[in-house]
């Protein structure tokens, strides 16, 4: 269950929310704060690396939040990890409580703008990907391909961070997919 | 040769230094616009992406440019390709021209501040990764244990995009891995 989740001020308590939707569906649920790590101990930092490399070992999918955070796009560390799950061959799972496109979110977040060639550019001079995606096109097609379309409410929920309609479609996906359906 | 140089106004020729400092180097570089892509065709994006993709299942390792991109991290597209590779097992290297920490970027960007308990809060309340990093700890210890930490400048240097120092050190990194010293 990767995610910014575990930036929340109540990281703790939404992997629980998110690990018993998973029981609902038979499914066990690894949330990266599962892992103990030995604050006291000299480096933090490498300690949750390797706690979280080792569940991504373990599992046997990866449903990641892809809601922008800090930014027009995904978290990075959450990104890292549906690349690796790819790399490793498992089937990939993902959610955005963002409805709207990356294109979009530039046009606001870096005032993009149509160039005199007709493409999209930011206001550093940077090209803008504008194929109508919700994210970069790496992590959108790969879960075309290596698993399931990425899952994107019709609206943003009242709540972005703590609304899980999206993620629990994840989940019953995961759930038909393990039973063979 | 993964980056978000790809969205520069000159991404051809930045591609066409990267393969230059590779071929000095005895080294054969691979660029995502080297791949041919039918404009006029159905699916440019799904097009990109398998080509990318191939070219990762084709390559030795991968040199990542990490540089900030359109936020306090890196290109997204460019970390889902750092964990394809790790995934696979191949040698991680990359390199990023700023070199300050996340959390000294995310204080700009986001106006993160000292919480009560002493941990960083940015300005919608979440939590800064505070490990005197230069991004996520994901990239930064993947690329510790699945190849050769992160190469950084002592200052940014005077052209961010086309400042190729850093890219260099990585090319030597990886001929001297490659001829096994």
């Amino acid at each position: 269950l990767a995610g910014p989740d575990v930036f929340l001020p109540d990281a703790v308590e939404i992997g629980r929310r998110k690990a018993d939707i998973c029981a609902q569906h038979g499914l066990t649920g690894l949330y990266p704060l599962d892992n103990a790590v030995d604050l006291a101990a000299g480096d933090v930092s490498l300690a949750i690396f390797r706690g979280n490399e080792a569940m991504m070992d373990a599992a046997g999918a990866i449903i990641a939040n892809l809601t922008p955070f800090r930014g027009p796009g995904a978290d990075a560390g959450t990104v890292y990890e549906l690349g690796y799950m790819a790399g490793r061959g498992k089937p990939l799972f993902a959610y955005s409580n963002d409805p709207t496109t990356y294109a979009e979110r530039v046009e606001r977040t870096h005032q993009a703008t149509k160039s005199s060639g007709g493409g999209l550019i930011d206001r550093d001079g940077l090209v803008v990907e504008d194929f109508g995606l919700s994210d970069n096109l790496m992590m959108i097609h790969a879960l075309d391909l290596h698993g399931t379309a990425l899952v994107t409410p019709h609206k943003v929920p009242a709540d972005i961070w703590h609304d899980l309609t999206a993620f629990e479609v994840c989940v019953r996906l995961v759930a038909d997919r393990a039973a063979g359906k």
